[in-house]
């Protein structure tokens, strides 16, 4: 599993006022912790600043990379943004995210291949969100279609699928993993992520249901998350989804974490 | 989901005192308390009493029907033991279980048709149990079409492909969940359960991994468990995934579930 750790977001109150008080010692704690966590990458988000957006990411980024030797994932539906800050990236970035919306494929796909960056695709066009597992897996066709044509290596492809509130939508989860499953099996050397929140909006236990969507979604062929690395039970719901999946031989990655704590809650 | 109480079973240390004591407070007040968390059947075991095995789960079968309206399911290997007891049994059982075996089908056939039972067909036969995804669907479909060939409706059937230890078969649960997908599409009416405990065998914190196991196997199809249902940890898991699969329609079995504060320990 290639774990994105999401903590250094502006829309936490605690990260939005260590960037607004340049607080370096408090953001390079996180960025730490992610990193010793299990992070892969460390996805960097500052879009509750708007206008100062692109210079507080700016700064956030300096201190990441100065933390740790992870790689950055830019995390802006904002072009101009990205633009701004992709020069000071010293390893190969992750984009979050493009999507089919025509002005901003066309706009961010350049960046894409200036830096060979990986990119998270979003199943969502002009004109809308892809809810069914139908709509999910025609948009992610043409998504990948499109980044290939435009020289996107299919493994730099990070395909999130989205899902939805089950409050509201019922059948949002089953057509999430019916569409990680196709998808999957039709582009072997494609990366699936999901963010993970959103399918438990609204209703009470929220963290039970994030839990259990990561595990299923694991065996449904999900190999990268966008996670609180430190919330040790919902890691714990990920080493369980990478056992059930058969792709932890002999169960050595479980026991590991279990000698390291990470099971401690259960 | 059909839930299977497990409890009244003598492999449990103070069922089998219960029984031997004739305590039928204990065992009245077992079966009570699953009846009270949700079962929909009670499973009675005595195999443990070896050739007393007949006459412990007669007395078993009178107190717990006494003690609740819930039908029983017969949970023997012995088909001696099944047709014993099944005379006494007030409501259409639960047998517990027939399997590919030359012998043992053919003596228990009988008392499936005689008394229109449900039961519980693993996939096994003379020569092994199925281990394989392909072993455990060519073997599910020869034990389908020898029951509706013996007179068995298909929604009399509840099939469990089995799961073996994931820390000696790092692929057991995969397969499984496969196999589980495949008959579930391919039998609608049938019936899929499946013992949980097997696939944490040999492991630490077991439960996470039998939970974990159970939320994916409901959203893959499975559609009943044989479980404890005083285990709030694992029913809530069971709520999970029956939520995931889009079963729990603005998830209001989900919310009634919170209410009832079967999420408290979450």
């Amino acid at each position: 599993m290639i774990i994105v750790g999401e903590r250094l977001n502006s829309s936490r109150k605690e990260i939005y006022n260590a960037i607004e008080n340049r607080d370096a010692a408090f953001i390079r704690n996180e960025a730490v912790a992610q990193a010793n966590a299990g992070a892969d990458y460390l996805d960097v988000n500052t879009g509750l600043f708007a206008s100062k957006e692109a210079e507080q990411m700016a700064w956030l980024i300096d201190i990441v990379q100065d933390a740790t030797p992870l790689p950055i994932c830019i995390d802006s539906p904002n072009p101009e943004v990205i633009r701004h800050v992709l020069p000071m990236v010293e390893k190969t970035p992750m984009l979050n995210s493009i999507t089919l919306e025509k002005k901003r494929f066309e706009t961010l796909i350049p960046l894409v291949i200036d830096r060979s960056c990986k990119v998270i695709g979003l199943c969502q066009n002009d004109a809308k969100a892809a809810h069914t597992s139908l709509e999910k897996t025609t948009m992610a066709s043409e998504l990948i279609a499109e980044m290939k044509k435009a020289g996107v290596p299919e493994d730099h492809i990070y395909l999130d699928p989205l899902v939805f509130p089950l409050a509201t939508d019922t059948n949002s989860a089953k057509a999430t993993f019916h569409a990680v499953r196709e998808i999957h099996e039709t582009f072997p050397h494609l990366h699936l992520i999901c963010g993970l929140t959103n399918v438990s909006y609204g209703l009470p236990k929220r963290k039970l249901i994030n839990r259990s969507f990561l595990t299923v979604a694991i065996v449904m062929g999900l190999d990268a998350a966008i996670v609180d690395p430190l919330d040790k039970k919902l890691m714990a719901a990920l080493k369980a989804g990478v056992l059930l999946n058969g792709r932890d031989p002999y169960a050595r990655g479980y026991i590991e974490a279990y000698r390291n704590g990470l099971f401690e809650h259960f």
